[in-house]
């Protein structure tokens, strides 16, 4: 197995690509966990209804991965992507609307561990600044944003402000320093070059359940 | 073209594939808004990236789309999958736990649009029962859910409930006559037969975000 060599610009690594590396993290940590030690291309590919010379494509960018016959190790791969997908180091959040929104988020599990730490919680509303979300974090002053930002080494911006707020919000993160923007306002604005906007589309999640609902409504009916 | 022909178990797609039929109308809508009629697989994939033997193997599932040398036929290949997700009636939804995260995705628009409808807020908390979210969504006594759920013809149960309470309440969501359940609790528990569960992961937004900073911090240097 040969680690990843060439300088790679991630910039030509679609994001439906990244998506898949972080699942196949997942995965790996769930073999891992009930002590699979080789996994076959085939095998793997099947786990996420993808093809295996997909599986091979999406891995094929980033280093030579598995051995004929032998499959995938998988410790080695997972830690390979978790490297390649930077997890092995944390990066410092900053959530930007103290409404119940970016409370909850400021609260999340999933936004303070592996891999990230939320640094602060901004807002420019004075009977908000100043106050702890449950967890504990600080609601701060979105004027000290820029302060904060370089004094704290935040990388990622998390938008959960209103639609009518957002562009103007993206526009502060982007003068602090910032690169990297998960927007969860229901509104699109063209980013600067250089500056990374993730939307977060929740619906997705609700399609997806809805499908395995049968079509007729089965209204209170016992199961 | 073909319409789906034989009933199909929805049981036995993955969700992996259900969550690309969500993105391919996104994207087919997207086409449509900018006049495309017709598509080739290949360029379909390419939007993905991923292949078109993987495109055409998850659309095959559900009927004979797309005609050779001509490719898939924009706007009615959308509506073919909008349909096959069920999204061209309206599913009413519940939303258990009206902490943060629960007033959050009361009032939020992809809830509330394109198949979706919120029919309720549901809390245990008599110091929120009988209030309002900001966009009038009204707090309900969990004690009713059941009466509600058959009253109301609601389909999908959206737990946002302390990870503490989440098994319990699923029991409840399950005991009213819901089958679809999704899940942002950090917390997974074993559903009945016949009931699905979706466990909803924001962290993973995160990390495709994450992904795309370069390793070395770039703490406030400018672009």
């Amino acid at each position: 197995m040969k680690a990843p060599g060439l300088p790679l610009d991630r910039r030509s690594v679609s994001e439906f690509t990244a998506t898949r590396l972080s699942i196949y993290v997942r995965c790996l940590a769930a073999l891992e966990a009930d002590g699979v030690a080789h996994v076959s291309s085939k095998d793997f590919a099947r786990r996420f209804d993808l093809n295996s010379a997909q599986i091979r494509k999406d891995l094929a960018t980033f280093g030579e991965f598995g051995v004929r016959g032998v499959g995938y190790e998988v410790s080695e791969l997972k830690r390979h992507l978790t490297s390649i997908l930077g997890l092995d180091r944390t990066r410092r959040v900053a959530i930007i609307g103290a409404g119940h929104l970016g409370q909850a988020l400021a609260d999340y599990g999933g936004f303070r561990s592996g891999g990230f730490s939320i640094a602060a919680l901004f807002d420019n509303d004075a009977g908000k600044i100043g106050m702890k979300t449950r967890t504990g974090v600080d609601v701060r002053d979105v004027a000290d944003l820029s302060r904060i930002v370089e004094r704290d080494a935040i990388e990622i911006a998390v938008l959960a402000v209103p639609a009518a707020a957002a562009a103007e919000v993206a526009r502060r993160c982007v003068a602090a320093g910032l690169k990297a923007i998960l927007n969860f306002a229901p509104v699109r604005w063209n980013a600067p070059p250089g500056v990374r906007v993730k939307n977060v589309d929740l619906k997705i999640n609700l399609e997806t359940l809805a499908f395995y609902i049968p079509n007729a409504p089965t209204k209170g009916a016992p199961a």
